[in-house]
């Protein structure tokens, strides 16, 4: 049988090399050897090289493995604010950040734009009290980029408060400076093309003394996963808990395999489908582009918005011919085609997926 | 290259069918499918309804999927205690349940007992104010068991506190009784031999109304993996965040094979492997069980201490038979030995411990 190729937008289709690599991890029973062992370490640590030579993090930067995005959002709050936090939210994910923060009793604002869109940053726009801003550098549910002059403008204008940038669908597509932000994260199972089950969590220097400091006034910072205890672990190699030891493994391969075929041909390849995903989109008579503002258009995830039927006419269409499309998110479910633009996604795949695309009639 | 047998306590040996259910899980894709699809649905049912089967867990009782047993640590603080909890401590991971509640600023008690020993519980002995009381049925990192009737007993004596119950190496082969507790966990890499990365937390509905009790009293309960969003998103059997799929989906084909053999078999073989290290151990002149009382060593990890020699010595000399053995844990490393004995471990390989063991001469 034929396998399916998911261009969904995560979980997607995993990074080509995947499969040899998970078969590799089990003939060197990875799976087997204790989350302390040197073995694992080793892992570790490559993993971590592997990430910050990959996104040029700067080398004061800490580098953490934690269990998804979803729990580093916790993390964040727990650790790099007291009481005040502002979200620019466009999108079920960068608002379930903001969701996350009232229920914990920060007190949370937002910018909050219609979907498919952003409010641009206006200095004056954050209260001077703010300690955490956090933003999706791609909003997964809608396809929207947040410009990266706007991120650094926000830190510029703001540079005592902790500015967070969600790259779950982003890294390492979006070339962010790392060292004018000061908490990234991401979710492995996007553009990293591993299995679900890992979160990686970048942290400056400054955010690791926004921690301290809040754990000094005598706040609450959590217990395993605060960022001293992930710090003493991380100098060792070594996660605060029984991780995902596999993924840490798979991680730090597939790192290796995009070093060597090079980040600039990933991002550029990355832009080429980019406009093959466009073209086509243009073109249909049924579809447009859900993100108007041709700016704001994500680099990895594409959005359509069918028009004269339901999505599923797409999605059932090219399911025929083995391709796997997401559907729109939440209260889109049914009008919008999501489309994953991820490293293990070929230029070749993206021409057939255009030229299906093209075929598809809306009577 | 034979492999290693893993007889370390978790990260242990794979379960003997994994292998072939992942390499399954990579022709059907497992791994690429969105976690809220149908067949991810049927992946998280069908390995709740394992369990529940497995280990006769009440129907009205919920079964979860999270990140770790260190992560239920966490959440059980934040859903069934609003101040007061009470701990038996008695080893590592005991006392950093304890060690958790203290961060987490609960008024927290503890019986702490030496390790490899336990306090007996006694009437009058947990302040009546307490919500929450903690106790590890089996003591990983010192091979020490809680008696069964004295769980029950506590749960008693203490009928309004929730029992929470940590069966990390426990289960399945410990025959709980979980209508007698409100509160149950582990994590995969133990007794079900899976990959690390996921946690399973057993609910009771006294524990569920605990939680919207704290809630309604205007309480913190966390976000995401509070117990009613674990609930809502449960009965649609979906996790609340992107879990490790593929874990869910190997926990459910292990359930099959574990029923498939029957757990009265699995734990009878448990009875005589535990039997085979017990006597090889009494045996050598260079080993003496660290837990003195034999009515507390665990079932399913024997410790043992070495005299004359540091226990690198049986680690080194078991190695050389591709055997893999656990040092004793945090202080006690050099010291002990730790075996699992696990359900994927043979009564063939234990047989062969026992006769590798005793050849080991110490001069």
């Amino acid at each position: 049988m034929t396998k399916k190729i998911f261009f969904t937008p995560g979980p997607s289709a995993l990074y080509y090399t995947v499969e040899e690599h998970i078969k590799t991890a089990l003939k060197e029973q990875v799976m087997e050897i204790n989350h302390r062992s040197k073995q694992a370490e080793a892992y570790y640590q490559s993993a971590v090289e592997g990430l910050k030579s990959l996104m040029s993090i700067p080398g004061d930067y800490q580098v953490f493995f934690l269990s998804s995005a979803t729990e580093i959002w916790e993390r964040q709050l727990q650790n790099l604010a007291i009481q005040h936090t502002f979200h620019f939210t466009n999108g079920a994910f960068s608002q379930r950040f903001f969701d996350f923060a009232q229920a914990w009793g920060f007190n949370a604002k937002q910018a909050q734009a219609e979907y498919g869109s952003l409010t641009a940053f206006l200095p004056g726009m954050i209260p001077e009290e703010t300690e955490l801003i956090t933003l999706a550098l791609n909003e997964t549910s809608t396809g929207v980029a947040f410009p990266l002059e706007q991120v650094y403008a926000i830190k510029k204008a703001h540079p005592k408060a902790i500015l967070a940038v969600d790259g779950v669908s982003a890294f390492p597509v979006v070339d962010l400076d790392f060292s004018q932000i000061d908490s990234a994260y991401f979710s492995v199972q996007k553009c990293f093309g591993l299995p679900a089950g890992l979160g990686v969590w970048i942290v400056s220097p400054q955010a690791m003394a926004k921690a301290q400091e809040k754990q000094a006034a005598g706040h609450i910072i959590g217990s395993y996963q605060s960022l001293p205890n992930l710090y003493k672990n991380g100098i060792k190699n070594q996660t605060t808990y029984t991780a995902n030891v596999m993924n840490i493994f798979l991680l730090a391969k597939v790192c290796e395999d995009m070093l060597e075929k090079g980040i600039s041909v990933i991002r550029s390849e990355s832009n080429y489908k980019r406009a093959v995903i466009h073209n086509a989109i243009s073109e249909h008579t049924s579809l447009t582009h859900f993100v108007e503002d041709e700016k704001l258009r994500s680099p990895t995830v594409s959005v359509a918005k069918v028009e004269g039927t339901s999505s599923q006419h797409f999605i059932n269409a090219l399911a025929t011919k083995g391709l796997v499309m997401g559907s729109g998110y939440g209260a889109f479910k049914g009008q919008h085609l999501r489309v994953a633009n991820f490293p293990t996604h070929s230029k070749e795949q993206f021409e057939q997926l255009a030229d299906f695309l093209q075929a598809i009639e809306v009577s």
